[in-house]
């Protein structure tokens, strides 16, 4: 890209082309492998250099909420030399990206405060917690050291409660049993003809020798329980061949028990493993980019209250230690939830302002459960993963880290819409005795008595966020409006993307505003 | 059970299930977890307080092989004081624990000589290299402060891979057409009556219910893709919702590709996630336990050349470093793989000798392949996990652990039977080209470019083992003679139990034969 003979036309063209991915793309296919590839969009980021190619100056843009799209918007225009300021109100950068560790202290619309009593070591991480292996997430991990490891997004023996039954059963059981039963009624269909006329006697052969195979039926076509559900004690030494479950249940007493509504949850592009996490707390992404774009770049505690925009520049204004601050710069890029941007007092026109109300804010709330003990390691042989329940908690997690530590951090729940909502409007305590009363049915009395902390956080109810995420009116007029700068604020975030509530969604929607921010400059 | 009221009686009555398992699993019953409890087989360590309950002495026993049964039979009678040395023919202890690090030299029978080139922090697990959540070998690690982590034995991204049509597919695509296409004909089969009578109307809403979302069928029972295939780009900014990948492919071709063959080793009770190994290599179990039973036990090099049993000891005789020596002791916990141990004289009967020629050793390789970058994470977004094949390498294995770093290890080849024996009659560097000219058909040319260093190991052709494993006959007289003592000498390994080739077998066998050599110094 140094040579002199670029032309600017060619240069903007190969801007968003000529990343690592386009050129892999092409020998991929070349090898076949092109329908097994997976990549995130197309991003080349602006470089120092392209302005040594056009002769013009990086500019000063200021950037409106210190979120994962805000520091990246930052980090990515640094490269190029922008002058980027970030006005945070938060008393740290990251948003939802939130990592909570002894001493955190948090206050929520309601006016509750927590101050987290976790043991050194101990972390929840509040906000998003997993990243899955295509998402751009990753590629900012790597290239700004952020170790990673694997979070445990799904495992055989996590459990699946359901209150009416009050007996859980681990996933491996489930399906095992849902799997077998599945199995022999459709081999049985089969082997009556009911498939005849609809598939060839080859496919039939193929299809049933499948079926054997997945749900160890065997050739009677008959599932009578198989060493895939797990053992109630395991294969030992001499004669000892284990103790296999007591069961399986009949077929019409696992449908009814409708534990098979969780099976796709890992089979979903975004959950499916395997999953990772940074080491030691997702804030680790927010502070490495906080560190990367510079810690005298980002004002924390700095409230917007006003952004005008004019031919030449935008205007900010902010509070900030109670005194009222003004910004000028050439852009702006506004990641404020668009709820809250839609507030703030601005001439970018009444249809912004409408577009920006037409995303609704989600409710969530999460709540972590330090132990004094990791009894799920020792008593239960669970080492990480989910155990799904049809209680108000929804899902509760062991921890992906540490295994074998002396404490760990159980997510107690992570719960969205009315369930969320109910929880919410607890005080702190009462969320902790609710989670606990609820989590005893599932895992006894330890889960009371081995209790050491907990912290909670209700999304919709913490400040300069009110909302967990939102549902973009992804065909609408207001969302494309939105994708468009107005005059010289350009807007990002997940809710501008489609990967909402992932920071995948942040980052790629920063890239964009980015990348079209940097084209303009350029070209004009 | 240091009440002077205990009687040697009770106490005897106590040993083996007064383990913290036993008395849990009472709690967990009464709580409704008992379905879904798993536990290792009871084990309560021998402990100097039993000498004391009895007066008697703990005794000098000998152990041949210091691999993870010899160890372990060490280190569990040394918590009692038994005084104990470890007999190993091997370089180092751990036997099949084996892990390759830059530097390693082996030799086969074949004369074949190897020094790994690893890079530093680059290693192989030659021999196991996963740890199901139930196995004790977890125990171990937990008591011995050996670090876990996530072993990823199940990836959504990572490849099947059929020579025939020589186009890689990754698992979530196969397994969400095979489930497609399932869900689609049992359903379709239903609505036309084909289950009527045989399940309830009730049953019947259900079945379809479940189907419905586990095909991802909707409501018109027809398999037309999900997003669970993944994508060729995967969801972006503003507009971009993403590029799925072309397909599915007909019904009759998905069956015809025969993927679905794979989806059941992740259902293993044995195999299912999550899975664990130790941090920097599975040997760490290895060192550990030798650290903990004491360096000075360990006599390396010594090849045992017979071993002569009287009513009142044992004695065996090896050579080590060009010497014999002799040994007595009061007992001997022979751990050696069987067929090995039939070669060596004895006078313990033909019957012994006779029943331990009756297990028959396995073949099995393993290749470890190091690049210079890790390819499979940025290229192809594989962050661990098994790519399956119907080549002879049969498996390949992306690393587990330093996600993000500079060059990584792959496992090229791990294959039994006829596929092992071929690979182990080539030369390490002929193994070395057939699986990098296997490898780059599914990942192309950079399996081939990147390529760093390879070591390969052919269990059956490794002195002092002679094979991967065995398949005891545990139905047979000879199984259940070598359970028993001959006389002084106790046998113990993974082949005297129901968990072969994994080292939880080693772990409860060598328990079982504590126990009862235990019982029998206490009792006499």
């Amino acid at each position: 890209m140094r040579e002199e003979s670029v032309t600017r036309r060619r240069f903007l063209q190969s801007v968003g082309a000529t990343g690592g991915a386009g050129a892999l793309f092409a020998t991929m296919g070349a090898l076949g492998l092109a329908p097994a590839h997976a990549t995130a969009p197309d991003f080349r980021a602006p470089q120092r250099s392209d302005f040594h190619l056009t002769g013009r100056a990086a500019r000063k843009v200021v950037i409106l909420g210190g979120g994962i799209a805000g520091l990246a918007a930052a980090y990515e225009l640094g490269k190029a030399g922008y002058d980027c300021t970030i006005l945070e109100a938060r008393a740290v950068t990251g948003g939802r990206n939130f990592t909570v560790r002894g001493g955190t202290t948090h206050t929520d619309l309601d006016g509750h405060t927590q101050k987290a009593g976790y043991s050194p070591g101990t972390y929840l991480n509040a906000g998003p917690a997993r990243i899955a292996q295509w998402m751009v997430t990753l590629d900012y991990c790597r290239e700004l050291g952020v170790p990673i490891q694997p979070f445990v997004n799904t495992n055989a023996d996590a459990l699946i409660y359901n209150e009416a039954t009050g007996t859980p059963v681990r996933f491996r059981t489930a399906k095992a049993d849902v799997y077998g039963y599945v199995s022999e009624l459709l081999a049985k269909a089969t082997d009556q003809g009911a498939l005849d006329g609809r598939i060839t006697a080859e496919d039939k052969a193929r299809l049933l020798s499948f079926l054997e195979g997945f749900g160890a039926i065997g050739s009677a076509h008959q599932y009578t329980g198989t060493s895939r559900r797990g053992f109630t004690s395991y294969p030992g030494a001499g004669d000892d061949a284990g103790t296999p479950l007591p069961g399986p249940a009949a077929l019409s007493d696992v449908f009814a028990s409708n534990v098979g509504r969780y099976f796709t949850f890992e089979f979903g592009y975004d959950q499916a493993m395997m999953m990772f996490q940074p080491v030691g707390g997702m804030d680790r992404i927010a502070a490495a980019l906080t560190t990367a774009v510079g810690g005298h770049r980002v004002r924390l505690g700095a409230e917007v209250l006003d952004v005008t925009g004019r031919a030449g520049d935008v205007t900010v204004t902010y509070q900030r230690g109670g005194r009222v601050h003004t910004l000028v710069a050439d852009f702006c890029v506004a990641t404020l939830p668009p709820h809250l941007m839609a507030r703030i007092p601005h001439n970018l026109g009444a249809d912004v302002t409408a577009a920006l109300g037409a995303f609704p804010a989600a409710a969530s709330g999460k709540i972590g459960l330090e132990y004094r003990s990791r009894w799920w390691e020792t008593d239960l042989r669970i080492y990480g993963g989910i155990t799904e329940t049809d209680m108000d908690l929804a899902h509760v997690w062991y921890p992906s880290h540490d295994f074998h530590a002396r404490r760990g951090l159980i997510v107690g729940y992570y719960n969205t819409g009315a369930a969320a909502r109910a929880y919410g409007v607890l005080t702190p305590d009462e969320r902790t005795a609710r989670a606990v009363a609820q989590g005893v049915k599932i895992h006894g009395e330890k889960y009371r008595t081995e209790l050491a902390a907990a912290f909670s956080i209700a999304w919709h109810r913490t400040p300069y966020l009110e909302g967990a995420w939102t549902s973009p009116p992804w065909t609408s007029a207001s969302y494309r409006l939105l994708l468009q700068p107005a005059g010289r604020v350009y807007f990002a975030g997940d809710w501008l993307s489609h990967e909402v509530a992932w920071q995948h969604g942040a980052f790629v929607s920063a890239r964009a505003a980015v990348t079209a921010l940097h084209q303009r400059v350029l070209a004009t």
